[in-house]
């Protein structure tokens, strides 16, 4: 084996803000692994962006080395990208049973279904992709099915957590594959890349049964109907609510057309095994006694557009919060969703919904593991080294605080952004360039097209709006023939600034007579000279700084 | 006495989300009191705005009725609006010391600290105006001087509690006055308002002095630099990061301009006892040894434009983070403000220093009471009627749960929101209509021209940008004669997007073709007529719905 087979590199490619969460590619030699190809949600500053997907430049420039694509479990954080990641990419994909079904979902939004190489993989399976022996280990996370990912080269082995915790009494009796992690520990492990989520909370997640317990309480005491709001693809938090509704004698109508699908791939799946009769449609629950009924819906987030959101607003075809009803919010908001979230059970109160809502009421418990658990992996795995990922850098940083406190030399341990490329031997691991990663913005049909220069208009044309001016002129003379017309959008409200306008009117005539005289007909030269003065003009008057586009024609 | 004097009314004014806050009046017959003019901080969707106002409709409405505005404490959601609210309405403002002392700062820069009529109270004044007797009663806050205020008119007294807890230890030393509230209480006291902030949290509020013993640990152990940042108006905060650095010999020096005006105003008035020496100019602390200085700031909430944001970004001229610095953000991010202050903190670390930010690290303390402390307001009290204020809906209706918990009886206990008026008399309460209330925004000079046409254009220009189409016709003919030109903002990168914008021009002259032939001059319907077509193919094209505005010239 050359030189060259001898090192392994780790890059994260994904993510903003949180640092290899969405995607991660592995190269030993002229070979590529990719781990997860997920989305994010876009920042409140990239003004009109759908969404995010890590930036794919590394692989397309070395396309023909890239051997698949492993994913570790099915949230949208990590195989929501996948729908672009394939047009380009079309490599195989492997990911287990509810990973793919998910995913197969997106593919047919996109009319990839036909042409995805999709393979199915169950825990301890170990499959060859060309130099990579990788093997699959089950851990606990809000999906079923969730994965972490042991990659075996020549030079060592690398040990993915994926986004992990360990319950010990799951709900679905699925537990995390301890023997496997701790005997991949006794073999040796090169580096271990872990989950950083909850680096901050002490202690150890509870397990999702105890959100089990709290449903029992609330469905027990509950004398109106209930609704409950959870992330669509949180199966066992939805299995509970449906076991729960079951013992208690209730139906569960389900709305949010993102809880209908996974509810129903879930199902088919037998992810989620509903009893018969249990399930009715949203139409019924008008027929049944409110101590009967529980309405499972999206909006957890107070997404404007969701389920929830439109109850809360009154604006839900067919569900009205009645006096008396129970609303749980079945989640924690995500940084940056507190106000959203707080808006809508604002509104549900006003209805006179009681709403729960608060991380301590027990109805929501995290995925990730905390500070207790991060330390159990480490100790099981006992990395050569440690590379946290999953989370913003000071997390990363008190991640890698916490591997040093069990041991690991400082110069073991190593907090990477985004895009640079850490290189592995047996023995040493060091720094060894940047490659292009980061964010790409999907706008609509655009992908990557809305950059700094779009964003920077938008973001001034939200602030003050804009100000048009048109002028058609005399080629000849240079005279005025026509205009100047002022046209403003979300500047002033136009009905009553009329005097305002109209003085920037007879300023531009000041101006374009002054250029006219001194036989000035350099297009951009007039264009600045009007944009410079009537932005100080309408500064001084407003203390605004509206886009001004100034637009001349000649006949 | 007459009908109409034997009831006094409450009107919440102020606020957004919140309720009651910024402002509330009192009525009594032909005589209204005003509570606090505080200014709030803009919601994202209200793009632009600088900041939020009480409506004040109704006191001009009734101009000649305003006896006068009482202040409670100096922060800027009780007093910024006033500089607005004086312009308008130039009645009598009464508060105590440092509420006073900050106003005037506040005055001086909209030049109105000639004309405004300031009245200094003290705790346990009496002040008459009109019927009301007025009596200013000590409470403790996040700031020095805060009072509740007892308003007594014949029907009865209403206590208003502003923003309070009670610190047993708080480190001016100064109580709240228990013994004030009883004595009222026992008198008998009609209708209570009470700040219901932290209603959701169980248990007391810890005294500032915990956080004075936090800083003790740091100041002793920290080897580099301290950097803390807080509020500029939380004078308590201040005075303890002045003691410790005081304690362990270093000296402080102070940037950001608000931190610099309060730390002056505040130090003048006696407020903030600064040891001779202790206090440097920012520009001496390069030539001290890094474990002797201390430098306080501003920027607790992240905010881009503050002093540490710019001390994060590399982008402060006196101040860079050195490798071994500590940074304390004593604060907790206001909703909202969370993904701001994360940024910060993360840029922080990646600068090389160690950054003390979490709730639990007791390096900050709220300035609102807990339950406990408002079971304790109430149980000293014991008013007739309860109106929980100061809070999200949903923290309102807590209160008012705690309060029934508390023996008062449900018919008794109001959750009204702003503008309801409720009206007591000795023995009844009841809903008795709605004013105008609630927000006005400011934008630059201007006071509430912003409204929803304004907004809801900066909100589609933020989302999808601008697309003008300029035309010049033939007066007589209908003819082109010049464009159509186009010209578009924060829709596409321009540079990449030459052939769809081509492709729009062509459409626009096919259809301007079209009303030729027909012989359609009617200008507002060929504008239609351009923006439906070039809207549907735009959005075919690209998924995006910019703004589009078509403008006809004639020559």
């Amino acid at each position: 084996m050359g030189e060259n087979e001898q090192k392994v590199s780790l890059i994260p490619l994904g993510g903003l803000g949180e640092i290899g969460k969405n995607m991660l590619a592995i190269r030993y030699g002229n070979n590529i692994l990719v781990v997860d190809a997920g989305l994010i949600f876009p920042e409140d500053e990239m003004l009109g962006v759908d969404i995010v997907i890590p930036d794919i430049t590394y692989l397309l420039e070395h396309k023909s080395l890239v051997r698949g694509i492993v994913l570790t479990h099915g949230h949208e954080d990590h195989i929501g990208a996948l729908p672009y990641v394939l047009r380009e990419l079309n490599v195989p994909i492997y990911g287990s049973r509810l990973t793919l079904g998910l995913l197969e979902g997106k593919l047919k939004e996109f009319q990839l279904d036909g042409s995805a190489k999709l393979n199915q993989v169950r825990p301890r399976d170990v499959v060859k992709m060309g130099p990579f022996k990788v093997e699959f280990i089950r851990v606990n996370h809000s999906i079923a099915d969730a994965l972490a990912v042991a990659v075996q080269v020549p030079v060592g082995t690398i040990l993915y957590t994926g986004d992990f915790k360990f319950d010990q009494t799951p709900v679905d009796g699925e537990m995390a594959d301890f023997a496997r992690l701790t005997q991949l520990g006794d073999a040796g492990v090169l580096v271990l890349l872990s989950d950083s989520t909850n680096v901050e909370r002490p202690g150890y997640t509870l397990s999702e049964r105890v959100v089990g317990r709290t449903f029992e309480d609330l469905f027990r005491q509950a004398k109106g109907r209930i609704l409950v709001a959870s992330f669509a693809s949180h199966v066992p938090r939805v299995q509970q609510v449906i076991n729960t509704a079951y013992r208690y004698g209730r139906k569960v109508a389900v709305t949010g057309r993102s809880m209908q699908n996974v509810v129903s791939i879930a199902a088919d799946l037998g992810y989620l095994v509903i009893p018969p009769g249990t399930l009715i449609e949203l139409e019924e629950i008008n027929s049944l006694p409110k101590d009967e009924v529980v309405i499972l819906t999206t909006g957890s987030q107070g997404e404007p557009m969701s389920a929830l959101s439109r109850i809360a607003m009154s604006d839900h075809r067919q569900v009205g919060i009645l006096p008396g009803d129970t609303v749980v919010i079945s989640a924690t908001p995500i940084p940056g969703n507190e106000k959203t979230v707080a808006r809508t059970v604002d509104q549900l109160f006003r209805l006179g919904a009681d709403v729960i809502h608060e991380a301590i009421s027990g109805v929501h418990v995290s995925g990730h593991g905390s500070q207790e658990e991060l330390k159990l992996m480490l100790g099981m795995v006992r990395p050569k080294f440690f590379v946290p990922v999953h989370g913003e850098y000071r997390m990363l940083v008190k991640h890698a605080r916490l591997a040093q406190e069990m041991g690991i030399p400082e110069s073991n341990v190593f907090v990477i952004e985004n895009g640079q490329v850490l290189e592995f031997t047996r023995t040493k691991a060091s720094l060894a360039g940047r490659v292009t990663a980061g964010r790409v913005m999907v706008d609509g049909l655009g992908v990557g097209d809305v950059g700094n220069i779009v964003l920077r208009d938008r973001k001034q044309l939200a602030q003050d709006g804009i100000l048009i001016v048109v002028i058609t002129l005399n080629r000849e003379s240079g005279a005025i023939v026509a205009g100047p017309d002022i046209v403003s959008r979300g500047f002033v409200y136009v009905r009553e600034s009329e005097p305002l306008l109209e003085e920037a009117r007879s300023k531009v005539i000041q101006i374009m007579e002054k250029y006219e005289k001194q036989r000035v007909n350099d297009w951009s030269n007039i264009k600045a000279g009007v944009r410079d003065c009537l932005g100080k003009f309408l500064y001084e008057k407003t203390r605004r700084r509206p886009m001004i586009i100034p637009i001349i024609m000649e006949v």
